[in-house]
């Protein structure tokens, strides 16, 4: 990595500790120099203004998940063993940029309209994966139906682990992906042997 | 409402959009003070400082769904048809207050260590509603076991609405609320008979 692209890297991880932490509206430029070690020459040689950091901290993770989650969506197993993969993954991304999530989750919606359509174009697209599988899980007989409404509460599902996760907790993020969609494939209704048995 | 009341209502209400538009770090008492139409004093005779208000906004939400929930979690109906109004009166008031709901999940994290352990007492025993439904539910028969893990599952498919929940959208916070508690139920996995009929 060479010289300008280390100190590009020293601003983004600076900026998301300082972002998760006070908020993107709580934290200076001066701040951020200071935690960055970056002069304010050299800072704005990499960026427009702060935002645009906000902006690169937020497309970063979500571009990420795209590339990972395009090949899973193509890589012609079981939709089943398919979407396993796509929670799996999504959830050992949380837990191993969870400030980078959590910055985006909570700041995104605060950028200016062109920026807020590039990150929304981004997550549009990470969720068109997610649709394609439960498409093809249709298809094949695997599924039900899964309506555009009903992808939102399943990513939801995932998503909303930035508040809860515990990285160094007792259930790892693959097993939390396994388990939420054993929820989602199975969901909690008793099978009628079960309700059976308790009469 | 007397007169303080309605000052204390005014500071809320104010906060509460400009801390949805710009963040709470983002919005000064100056501004504050603007937009709600009251003195510097008559702010401090009701509020500490602009924390207290975050913690207002932040409360209400929570501890109004606790009521609500609380009686739906006595009222005795079999335990599908409780969770099933649970589901529907979050939805319902995530709908209703979408910007103190948003304020909450984007800015409880940032209050200093009392305040946030008061908010997260009143969080924790909203979830205890749900806990004990479905906990109703395991033992008559009708649902699983639904551990703690997948408890945080379903509650993030609800909270994460209020990122993409549209109150004048085609699809009503009642409807969302009932299909998400049938995907729960049931799941995504397509019965035997459908599996056939594909082949």
């Amino acid at each position: 990595m060479g010289r300008g692209a280390r100190t590009r890297e020293r601003i983004v991880t600076a900026a998301t500790e300082l972002f998760a932490e006070r908020g993107y509206h709580g934290t200076g430029i001066a701040e951020l120099l200071q935690v960055a070690r970056v002069s304010r020459g050299s800072f704005y040689h990499h960026f427009d203004d702060k935002e645009a950091v906000l902006v690169e901290i937020s497309l970063v993770p979500v571009e990420n998940m795209c590339t990972i989650s395009s090949q899973i969506a193509a890589d012609g197993r079981p939709a089943t063993e398919r979407i396993r993969s796509l929670a799996v993954a999504l959830m050992e991304d949380i837990a191993a940029h969870q400030s980078q999530w959590r910055v985006f989750f909570r700041e995104f919606e605060l950028l200016t309209a062109d920026r807020r359509a590039t990150v929304l174009a981004a997550r549009d697209r990470f969720e068109s994966y997610w649709a394609q599988v439960l498409d093809a899980g249709y298809r094949s007989g695997e599924f039900r139906e899964v309506s555009k409404l009903r992808l939102k509460g399943i990513l939801g599902m995932f998503n909303f682990s930035v508040h809860w996760m515990d990285p160094g907790g007792s259930v790892s993020p693959q097993e939390i992906g396994e388990d939420f969609v054993e929820l989602i494939l199975a969901g909690i209704r008793a099978e009628e042997a079960h309700q059976e048995r308790t009469f």
